[in-house]
């Protein structure tokens, strides 16, 4: 038996936004969840762009030198608003996947549609769904914020793809 | 008279593109420009998207540490493609908000229209006429790269803004 499919290790899921970005941290051990910590970063609209940028960056470095995680995982949300929006959701997104990746960091990219699958069972759950599952999923957790509860959906998303891949790995190991 | 209007200040003028983020640095002294350097940062499509944000952050950060800029200037690009383009520029244009903004130089963001104002004198200039008056207004300059020259159009522009304001705030200054 392969010991490191059930080796713990500390998964933060990311929710960008320029406004709020929601983080998830869960630590995953085999087929076991466990909540760490969530919460929101948020950056003061009134500020120059760059600025609210800086805030979102710094708020993420000091976020992985506490938590210090094992691997990262981001939504790929899909953006059918106008262009201006997606690229306002751009530069909150590109920052989000910088600050883990230049700590060589490993960061995981789902669409919407995985996290709901992976958290609900389908990709056409609500949001009222995903939020209760992610409850259910990680109890004793006290979630207040819904971009919190996204990050962690997030994060719950890549331990199950994770968990996955390393039961497939195993499966293949000569016997 | 104010001796500050006229100290030369090196302005870096950037390009964002997630496969090409061009650069050009110009130093300005009062109504002069002087072609400091340019050049292109270039990913690769093959890698993932984190990587490639990492590339872009670390040939910045190169950037700004030999050339030490006072100020930075982007252009903000109006995107009038779908909104999946504009969520792949945006990420790019984030790291190249936030890696001078980390360092304290300020970050200035100019339309489209405002940089070719400032550089042909009219906001309806194609991209040729763009090209011709950066060659013209930087002699001596061998600028290879389109992305380059939209770069060193940026830094004129700013340098154009900078010395508007500066003559402004010495005309409201007591005799």
């Amino acid at each position: 038996m392969n010991q490191g499919a059930n080796k713990a290790v500390r998964l933060l899921g990311l929710d960008p936004g320029l406004q709020h970005t929601g983080w998830g941290m869960v630590e995953s051990a085999g087929s076991r969840l466990r909540h760490l910590g969530d919460g929101v970063i948020s950056t003061d609209a009134a500020m120059p762009l760059a600025e609210r940028l800086c805030t979102i960056y710094r708020g993420l470095a000091e976020l992985l030198g506490n938590w210090q995680p094992d691997e990262a995982a981001v939504e790929h949300t899909y953006v059918n608003k106008n262009p201006g929006a997606a690229l306002k959701l751009g530069q909150a997104r590109g920052v989000v996947l910088l600050a883990p990746a230049l700590l060589g960091i490993p960061v995981a990219e789902y669409q919407a549609m995985e996290v709901k699958r992976a958290v609900v069972g389908t990709g056409h759950a609500d949001k009222v769904q995903v939020a209760a599952m992610v409850r259910r999923l990680l109890p004793g957790a006290i979630i207040r914020r819904a971009d919190a509860s996204d990050a962690l959906a997030v994060a719950i998303c890549h331990a199950s793809h994770r968990s996955t891949k390393l039961a497939l790995a195993r499966g293949y190991q000569p016997a």
